[in-house]
């Protein structure tokens, strides 16, 4: 058997890159985390670091802004998987030229895990946001750096715990406010199995080159069918009302930041349906359930099952 | 008396943005609205634009990344002030670098419109983004440009309506989540009135590279006084839970962009207490309502009335 590749998990201490980091160990891969010396240290980190150091996985101290250590780590392995957050989007730029620079990457995986950029209807603030990661999809070709975009759609953590209610802790039981008018199919992917994906396509001859969809079959709901299982399971039907597209747009434009950010990434996929919109062509995407059948997804169905 | 001064507002189609154009046109400023041909012919901005033409302000076509549509709309005007949103506040060098070459502004007011970035206790990933201003901040003062900051504090169109209980769009009659313990005290300001106080400092010599804090005295008030305010008009005590500073830092850590960092600018200012928890000392700031006690401020008790 050929040794596994050796991956580095850049931005390994976010909220998805501590599922990449373990989904990598676990695998096999020898597994490496950039992480900043003020981060090792960082008390709010601690818990995050230990859990790496137990997986198997080496901490190599290193900084996206600093040139140096950053071509040093990338020479040390075959791959890169960049889950940087928000703030460092535009500055992959500086992976992208520490790749070129080290010139021994197979496969470099950008920051995306969340809507095909390319292919939104997105309004502001969410379509600049949007917009900076496809600027990075556009400096990955005009360099020709070998890549996966991991389009992983809506995070089951995140979306399912409150159905959208931001702000609660748990799912409703009375009322539901429903984003839209509840008809277009979202898609969500529990954490470990977006982190599980990602890894098996991470020197998979077969996404080389193209954007891998996350779209398992039994996941791919609209915000009333989630509601209706969410009843289902507690035998109750919940108070509804929506929020229809003109008075979401509404709300967006007379929202301050980050609220806009948030509402607008909510009009993408829960009104215009960004997810599940348009087809997958073989020329640009591959979808991982067809690709990995032997990955047991965990459908949200069970996700709910929970909180029941 | 002396000609008013010309005032340029780049971001003015923006939610702060657009009070600050009204109030400098209703000032009797000569007044100018930077905005690019794309928001200008954008069906969303129109009712905007329509109401900056009606209020007497001059359209000037150009954009902070077209260096010398930049440079000649400022070579026109006496004052700048930016509003420019969340994804162009670290572009705001570009501005700088076109006041140093046209060389004729007495007055540049950053983008701030919120906390004092300089004094601030956030965890991430309000800590980078607080750090952005603070870079510009930096950048003014290196490049030795005559400044004004306006920390505004709290905008209560955005917190007052639902009284912070996201996605809510009336206050609470039943139920309220209380961020913290309810005790630090916050800071809420009307958005008309933070346009008044900005365009009153303009040039105002008292606020010449000073920060203009503003601290109306009647809208210094803990989440729990004005949970306690509402209370009282709408005649019927609330049922109460916190999210108390652990669980609020623990959602933090887990909660994707974009809510981690609204959860984490929420930390700072009712956790934290950062609209006031220090001193406004004479070398590096004045206070609004002592300087302007001619503006007659909308209360907090005055703006929770109308949604009786």
């Amino acid at each position: 058997m050929a040794e596994k590749s050796k991956i580095l998990i850049i931005g390994g201490t976010g909220y998805i890159g501590k599922y990449i980091v373990e989904a990598s160990a676990k695998a096999g891969h020898p597994t490496f985390a950039l992480v900043r010396e003020s981060t090792a240290s960082n008390p709010e980190k601690s818990q995050v670091i230990e859990s790496f150091k137990s997986s198997g996985a080496t901490l190599v101290y290193g900084d996206i802004y600093h040139h140096e250590s950053l071509v040093k780590a990338i020479k040390q392995v075959d791959i890169v998987i960049s889950a940087v957050g928000s703030q460092q989007i535009a500055d992959q730029v500086k992976i992208i030229a520490a790749i070129k620079e080290a010139g021994n990457i197979k496969r470099f995986l950008p920051s995306e895990f969340g809507s095909d950029v390319d292919r939104v209807h997105a309004v502001e603030p969410a379509a600049s946001f949007f917009g900076l990661k496809a600027n990075i999809r556009r400096s990955i070709e005009a360099e020709g750096v070998p890549y996966t975009a991991i389009v992983s759609n809506g995070f089951a953590g995140y979306f399912l715990p409150n159905l959208g209610q931001t702000g609660a802790t748990a799912p409703p039981r009375d009322k539901v406010v429903i984003l839209g008018d509840g008809n277009p199919k979202a898609i969500f992917v529990k954490e470990e199995d977006i982190a599980t994906y990602t890894i098996k396509a991470a020197d998979d001859p077969r996404t080389l080159n193209k954007i891998l969809y996350l779209r398992p079959p039994a996941n791919i709901l609209s915000f009333n069918e989630i509601v209706l299982l969410w009843e289902k399971k507690i035998g109750k039907t919940l108070e509804k009302s929506y929020v229809l597209e003109d008075q979401l747009l509404k709300k967006i434009q007379e929202s301050p930041f980050p609220l806009n950010l948030l509402l607008s990434i909510v009009y993408s996929a829960f009104v215009k349906g960004d997810a599940t919109n348009f087809e997958i062509e073989a020329s640009f995407g591959v979808e991982a359930s067809e690709l990995y059948p032997e990955v047991k997804y965990t459908t949200v169905d069970e996700f709910l099952h929970q909180f029941v």
